[in-house]
This record gives structure tokens, sequence and C-alpha cells, in this order.
């Protein structure tokens, strides 16, 4: 379960996700079949190097259901998260693997090939933004400069009361990235399944942040959503302060 | 007036801006001076070689005021478009310049250089994308999986129906330039002032689409905004079937 092993998978497949990306059919308009094609070739090579690096361990991703989810330990893959932006030729998405043991996220590594970003961590580490120890903003969180991330239907499902910069970029996962990074304040992620957040919440733990549900403002637990299932809620990522704000400032329509 | 030259001047640029991107200091939080270092360095530099080849010629830019807005050529630097997504470590922010005649946009040049995308056109040729003729959407401008880009203040400002994606990517030259290339079905601009929209309107243009105010619906004129006056009313570009589509679809508050 070594960072270092992962990061050489992610780099595999970070290979084939720039071979489909910005291909001359797919410049000008959205094709799912491509994108789809690139999903699925990605998440069998991961599977296939956890499956012989960690025979025994579960593995749960988007394109290819479930293995194993009663394992100790569990591996959640999103080969292209952001497919939105993907097909649309937008850079922000990302290839997503997290480590859950007994379904609390110890590792992550959430890697953006076209701007050869990454963000990892392991139980052991701090949170790294491409290498470096990184932690969440806890500070000017209400700054006009300051932002935060939603999801793109946010004008028909939320109203949100935030003096700063709303920004909506296409990637869940590049969200709880951002958060963890200390440069977006917080983030609204829409109902993620676990393959959306696994990797970015034990990133964002390292980072010193925390995820909260948007109604009930428990802390969001994911060994419900180990088979499949959404989150419950919407999910609010940020610095204890900073979630503390915005489950006050973002409500559901 | 060559495009090859303007891309060669946007070359330097880039690299200038590309030394002040994601360093150390700049990791975490927003920090308006680097920004404005960078952003004047820049703009001095386009502006000497603009000086250099055609002495004869107006300048317009961000940072240093205007120079012979009279001629019958004026040029319009935005040295960083999208310096909130700069100072932020997001990618999608770029060097723009237009070159107006008597007015009218007639050459532009939009580059991103962390993605190294290339917008460009000139009165006789394409719009081009890295290069490659594109043309605005005209059809599927409502599917939901199509997008529009609006800014970062919308859920302050306006009220959107729109059943698509709405994102907020952090710079209005690439918001035109997205539209010109395709990608989003249209886009919402803020106020923009001169160097904000003058390489993406003549790119615009050649891709087949059109710039109208929000509220009189009248096509954008960029004549008063010459000498740095902001746009009268927010702008929404698109092919003509996505903006008279969206000008009922998109009110101010």
């Amino acid at each position: 379960m070594e960072l270092q092993q992962v990061r050489a998978w992610v780099r595999e497949a970070a290979a084939i996700a720039l071979g489909y990306y910005n291909t001359v059919e797919a410049r000008r308009k959205p094709d799912r079949s491509y994108v789809t094609a690139a999903d699925e070739e990605i998440e069998q090579l991961l599977r296939q190097r956890i499956k012989a690096a960690y025979p025994a361990h579960g593995i749960v991703g988007e394109e290819q259901g479930q293995h194993n989810v009663d394992a100790e330990y569990l591996w959640a893959i999103d080969p292209i998260d952001g497919t939105g932006a993907f097909v649309s030729g937008l850079p922000i998405w990302g290839i997503s693997i997290g480590l859950l043991r007994h379904g609390r996220p110890i590792l992550g590594c959430f890697h953006m090939p076209v701007m050869d970003e990454w963000y990892e961590a392991d139980v052991e580490g701090p949170a790294l933004f491409n290498g470096q120890p990184t932690e969440v903003m806890r500070d000017n969180l209400l700054d006009s400069e300051s932002w935060i991330c939603t999801p793109s239907n946010i004008h028909r499902r939320y109203t949100i009361d935030y003096p700063g910069k709303v920004r909506s970029l296409g990637s869940m996962a590049a969200y709880v990235s951002y958060v963890a990074r200390g440069t977006a304040a917080g983030a609204l992620v829409g109902q993620p399944k676990l393959w959306d957040v696994a990797a970015g919440l034990a990133v964002l733990e390292r980072a010193g942040g925390e995820a909260r549900l948007l109604r009930s403002r428990e802390p969001l637990d994911v060994r419900p959503m180990l088979s499949g299932k959404s989150a419950p809620e919407p999910v609010v990522v940020g610095s204890p302060e900073a979630v503390a704000l915005l489950l006050d400032r973002i409500k559901l329509r």
C-alpha cells in the first residue's frame, strides 16, 4: 500500500486518458461513446494492477462493479472523474484511486493529467500537492476573492449566500482536492458515489479538513456507500470552520 | 498584422506568466501582488513588441492605460485574463491580444499556456482552435449535457433557467473562446472591458457567433469601450440561435 506504487499505476492510466482527450473527433461536441471506452480501458488496467498486487483486497469502480467489498481493504476507482469536462475538452478531470480499511479512507491519489497535478496522502504522512505538504484554508473564508466549488446544477437545486466566488469546474474529486490544497475555501459536492470521493477524503483528512452532510450536518460516513450507493445527501467539505459557515449558507431549494 | 507574428509575441508572454504561476509562494493562497507583477511585465513586453512593429497603431491595455486610441488600428491587450484563476492555481487563464480597425475586431489571439491552447482568427481565415478551423454550436443547445459559462457571481446577480450545465471557470476570454470553439453552447460575460473580449470577439465572429447585450438585446458595439469603459450591460455570446435562447433564459435579479 505504497503511494509510490499507486502513483505508477495512475501514471499508466493517465497515458491512456490523454490518448482519448481532445482527439480530433472529440474536439467540438460531447460524445459519450469515447469517454466510455476510455473509462473502461483505464478501470480494467487499474483492476488488473490491484488484483496482481493485492489479490485479497476488494475493488469497487464506476464502470465495472464490485469485487469482494467486505474485505478489510477496499479500493475505490474512478477512472475519469469529471467525464463532462473530459468530453467538453476542459482540463479539470482526473484519475482517482482511494483505499479504505474497514470503511475508512486511508490512502488517496488523485491526478489531473492535463496539468500534471497530484493530490495524495496516506495515513502516515501529510496531505501532498505535487509532493509538497498542504493544508485546508482556515482564514479569509468569506473574502470576496475566496472561492468555493459547486455542482453545475446549482442554479436549479440550491440557493447560496456566499460573498466570494462560486465556481463550477467539472470534477468532484478535483473539488475535494482543491479544498485539501487550501486554494478553495470549501466545496459543495452533489451526492457523490464512493469512487468520486474516496481518494479526496483521504487527502482531505490529512489536510485538516472534514466532510458533512448538508441537511443533517452529520459527518459523512462512507460505509453505507461501499456497495455503490450515492451519499444520502449533498456533501460539504472544507476546514471545520469553512464547513460550519457553508452549512449555514447553502440550502437546497 | 500577421497571426504568426502575434503568436510569437504571445509565446514570449506565456513564458513570463508560467514563471509566476504555481510558484511555491503562490501555491496556497490568493496573493494579488505577484499577479500584478506578472501582468505588468507581460503588458510591457507586448506594448514594446507592438510599438516596434507598428509605431502608428494605438494600444489599450488592462494595466498601463491608453496610447493613441483614435488610430485606425488599435490593439487591446489583456496580459492575464482570469487573474482570479491564476492566483488560485486554476489553469483557465490566458493572454489575450485583439486588433481593431475603426473599432471593429479584425484579429484575435487568445492563448492558455497551462493547456497550450490557442484560439485565433483574422479577417481572412476561419476561426482556429489549435490551428484547426472551428465553429460555434448550433444544435443540442438545451441538452442536459450541453453547458454554458457564467461569471462566478451568478448566485448573487442573475437567475438562470437552463436545463444543461452552468460552469464558472474564471476567464472571460476563455468563455468567448470556448463558445467560438463550439464546445460551450453559450456564455454570459459580466460587463467586460475591451481587452477582456477584443481577441475573443474576432475569433467568435469568424466562428459564426455573435455577442448581444442582455437587456437591450442589441449587438455589442465595442466602439464606446475603446477608451477603457466597461460594456454598458452584461453580454451574451453564442451562435445566433444560442444567443436568442439565452437572452430569454438569463435575467438580472
